[in-house]
This record gives C-alpha cells, structure tokens and sequence, in this order.
C-alpha cells in the first residue's frame, strides 16, 4: 500500500541514474528494470505539456547503459503542429543530449503513432526495441516494434550499414565562417547580446550549438546542425538535429534544445509563454538543402519573443 | 510487347477518370483496376520531384468513384524537411481536392513510411485499405494497411465515431472579417495584389482558400484553413489543410494547395524556382492553436519569392 502510494505520487526528474533506478526498484518493490519503466509512466505523465490537445503522453526508457530517460509530449500554441514533440522523440532525445548510445525499451502511454515508429527506426537495432503500451491494462506486454512497424521503411534503404546512426557517436567537420559571425556582431551594435547577458555566455551559447551540429544527426540532407538557448541566468542547453531517413519525422534542432532544456527544468511554467529562455544560437551550414534559421524565427517569436537569436554558419563543402 | 511498351513509357496524368481507366485496361491488357494501380507505378515515379534526396517515390490509388489518383513525393529545398510531401499524402490530397470520398486501394514504389502509415489513419475505414508495395517485386501483394500500422493510434481515440474524416464533407463556418481584408488591402497601397493580376484573381484566390478552409479537416486543433495560389495566367489552384490525430503527421494548407497546383500541370519545371505562381490567399482563423501565416511566408520566400500573400481571418467561434 505505502509503495503504492509512493508510486502514484512521486516527482521523478527527466533523467534517472542507473544507481537511482535501483533505489527507485527496491524502494517501490519493483523486480526488474522494465517493470519499473512501466511504474514509472504515470509521474511522467503528470511532466507533459500538451496545451492544444490537452491529451498528455508520458514515455520512460531504458538506455544501454541502466540510465532511465523520460520523455513527454509538447506542443506550442500559434504554430503549425509540426513543431509540435512526442513523447517518444523526447526520450529519444533526451537519451542523445545525455551521451546515450542506445534504447533497449520503452513503456508509453498510449499506442505510439507512426511518426514515432517512423522516428525510432533511426536507432541501431530498431527492430528489437521492445514497447510496451500501459493503456493496453493489465494484458500489456513488452513488444518488438517490429511488430509495431512491420516492412518498414527506414536507414538501410538510403544508408551504408556502417554509417553512425541516431545516438550513435557523430563527428560531423563543423568550421564556422568568422567572417559571417564578426560581421553580424557589428551589425548588432552591441557585440551580439544586448540584454545584459553579455559576451561570455555569447561565447558558450555558440560553442554548445556548433556542439550539437557536430553530434548531429543528418545523413539524408547532408546539413547537419545545432541549436542552443541561454536562460537569464546563463545556463545553456543545445540539442542536435536529428533526422529521420522519412525526411517529416526528422526532429530540428530548436525541438531538440527545447528537450534538452525542459529535461533540465527550463521552462517550468508548462504554458508557452512560460518558456523563458532569452537568447539563442543556430549552427547550420550555408546555402544548402536544409535551412533551419527562418523556422526557427518563426518559433522565437511565438514561444519566447524577445530572445536574440545568432546565427552561425560553416561551409558546407566541410560535411563528410 | 506492345502493351509492355506503352506502359514503360506512358505519360500520365495525374487523375484519370474511370472511363480513361477503362480503356487503359483494355489497351494494357490488363485485367482488374488494382492491376492497374501498379501497372501506373513506374509512370507515377517519372512525375516526382524529390530534388534533395533524388529518392523518387510514386504511388497509385483507386477512390470510391472509380477515378485513379496518383502521387509523388515533392521536396523544396533551402526548408526544414517538414515540408517535404509524401507520395501517399500527395495522392490523398489530390483525392480531396477533387471531391473523392474515399480510397480503397493503393499500389506505392517504396514501402510506406510510418508517417504515411499514420496520415492513412485519417480516412473512414482506413485498416481495410489495401496496399501494395511494388519494390517487393514478383511476391508483391495487395495488404490492408492494419498489417502495415498494427495498434494504430488514430481518429477513434479522439474523436466521436460520427465525426466527419478526411475525405468525407466538412462544412466548418468561414465568416472572414472584412475589417481585417480592408485594412490589408489599404496598406498594400494597391488594392492588395500589386503585380498586374488585378482584384479578379484577388476576389478568386480569396473565394477559393476560404473554399478550401470551409472543406478543411482540423478536428484536433479547430483551426480549418485553406490556401490558395494564383499563376500568371490567372489560374487558381486551392488545398485544405488536413490535420493527423497525431499532429505531426498534419498536411498543411500550403502543402494541399502545391499538390492542387502540380497535379493541374502547375510548376512543370520541377526545380523548386520553377512554381511560378504570382500571388497567394491564406484564410486561417483569428488568434488560435494553430497559425500558419509565418510559415506560409517561410516558403514562400524560399519558392515563389515574387508571390504576393494576403492572409484573411475569421472569428474562431464561428468553428463548430
Ligand atoms: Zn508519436
Ligand atoms: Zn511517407
């Protein structure tokens, strides 16, 4: 009765270290690592933020290496719903900010959509990722998602065998252009930021996006790239583009810094206004296939209006 | 041999209706409409436009009525990859913006990707669908989509049973507010559309993206919206906005109205420079969930530069 009670009350965090996890087992008397993903599904839940549908999707994983990722919806009221995250992308994501190189399995909420199916085919081993579905009931069980996405489409129709995968290590030859960057700073008047932040948390606002470019994941456009964003008191999140060999699923890289920063407790109000963050950086390369800069102003300007956004490019020609 | 001929080289349209149908059946030697649908397949892929991936995707569809739809995959580059459309979207929104009521069967180049998968859930009695896929080559065989999206998420969990879907008739409340248009056309200085097209093709992009919205599938979000597109002849071309019970999924009001226009014969040049159309109508409601202007004008910069766009609102409690 009282583990029960401790389950349908706890707070959990967006990641739980393995040492935690097994705490965490014990604590709510819990036998194995899957038992306590699907124990965990309601406090994730409560972690989502779906202010169009309403319709909350709690997901937790467990990584290669005992960490437990959590992952729940978001959605941002005045844009297309394309900018909208699942939860399954979300632990995805958390999973690759986190240095995660593998998912093993996942318990979800609900059914998860094709899109998510779709979006999970770009890990290693995709077929044998067992899920689980808690609204199933009690006849839920732990399933391939082979069995979910059937024939699928996915890397090894357009990518060598060998080539790194989503949460796979990625090197991607990053060379910003000083030029663009100096220029824009003067353009600025201001050397960059002009809302008191300052040059120092300039500075790590770029080098976490070109980070994020460099881990990113664009095999299909060639055009990998990185976003990160800086709340007022300097912390800095970046996440990687993250695509999908079915080009829609793809996750952009502004999605993937809004994980990386609500996973860290950024943005804790839940409504979109409340997301807070007060400058931004984009890494991407020039005049390609894939443009992400005028995408991401259109987000700006909904979800956090006056943040400055900088944008830093490198020639394209340095993509392996 | 010569009917071998004669396909391998067939120039199609992309709706054929039923009486053509027929006639190509007799001339292909062919014995039953679904025999078609994959007979039209490599003719299907000589009309995509996938210039980033070069991934041609062609896919095939029987409606209700008896005409045959087809569709390709279009992709523009220099824009997020959400932009991208699907063969099987393309060939759904086609059948929509010509009055199909539904889709039984589909014969597609590529295995369906779970995107796609997701996006078919729209439609009434989407499990009975029957694909087939012709990359599977000589064992190739018709399956209902069920096989392909096990478990679906879709309609059903979010709405009544008596909805109206995709592909079925929508009458959503369009009131546009003529404040709104009078001071847009006031500070365009011109009467709104200043590139010699004159207040004609204005009055029709406007009647027909108000159309389109009033057609438009947005159950999820309440935000019907229809876009419209004008080419230098004068000619309009309007698509509906179409929104997945998963979100992401969604096809946008400018995606529909770039498939209403290419499968007209609009943008025949195929690169993404080669649309060619003038001028634009975007109808969307007044101040809600979803907007899509920003990203319309996104796009537009990106494809048809020199388009002119005029956005018209409507009160969002006109939305049933
Ligand atoms: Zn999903
Ligand atoms: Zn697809």
């Amino acid at each position: 009765m009282e583990q029960q009670a401790a389950r349908s009350t706890a707070e959990i965090e967006f990641v739980i270290e393995a040492e935690a996890a097994a705490e965490m087992m014990k604590e709510w008397g819990v036998a194995t690592a899957p038992e306590l993903l699907v124990a965990l599904v309601p406090a994730a839940l409560r972690l989502a933020r779906p202010p169009i549908s309403n319709f909350r999707v709690g997901a937790v994983g467990l990584g290669t290496s005992g960490r437990i990722y959590v992952g729940v919806n978001m959605e941002f009221p005045g844009l297309p719903l394309h900018h909208s995250i699942h939860a399954e992308q979300f632990l995805v994501t958390n999973a690759a900010v986190h240095g995660e190189t593998g998912i093993r399995c996942i318990a979800v909420s609900s059914a998860p959509c094709g899109h998510c199916r779709q979006f999970l085919q770009e890990l290693r081993g995709a077929a044998e990722i067992q899920i689980l579905v808690t609204s199933d009931g009690p006849d839920s069980a732990f399933l391939p998602l082979s069995s979910f996405l059937p024939r699928p489409f996915g890397p090894p129709d357009l990518l060598h065998k060998d080539h790194p995968l989503l949460l796979e290590p990625h090197d991607n030859k990053i060379a910003l252009l000083h030029d663009d960057e100096e220029a824009e700073a003067e353009a600025a008047g201001c050397g960059g930021i002009c809302n008191g932040i300052g040059g120092v948390v300039e500075e790590r606002l770029r080098a976490a996006a070109a980070g994020a470019a460099r881990a990113s994941h664009a095999p299909y456009s060639k055009c990998p790239a990185g976003f990160a964003v800086a709340d007022s008191e300097g912390r800095v999140y970046a996440g990687p583009y993250e695509e999908s060999a079915a080009y829609n699923p793809s996750l952009g890289p502004v999605q993937a810094a809004m994980v990386a920063y609500v996973a860290a407790g950024g943005g804790a109000g839940g409504a979109a206004e409340a997301y807070g963050f007060v400058a931004a950086a984009l890494v991407e390369p020039e005049g390609v296939a894939v443009s992400h800069e005028a995408t991401a102003r259109v987000f700006l300007a909904v979800v956090a209006p006056r943040a400055h956004l900088k944008v830093y490019r490198f020639h394209s020609s340095a993509v392996a």
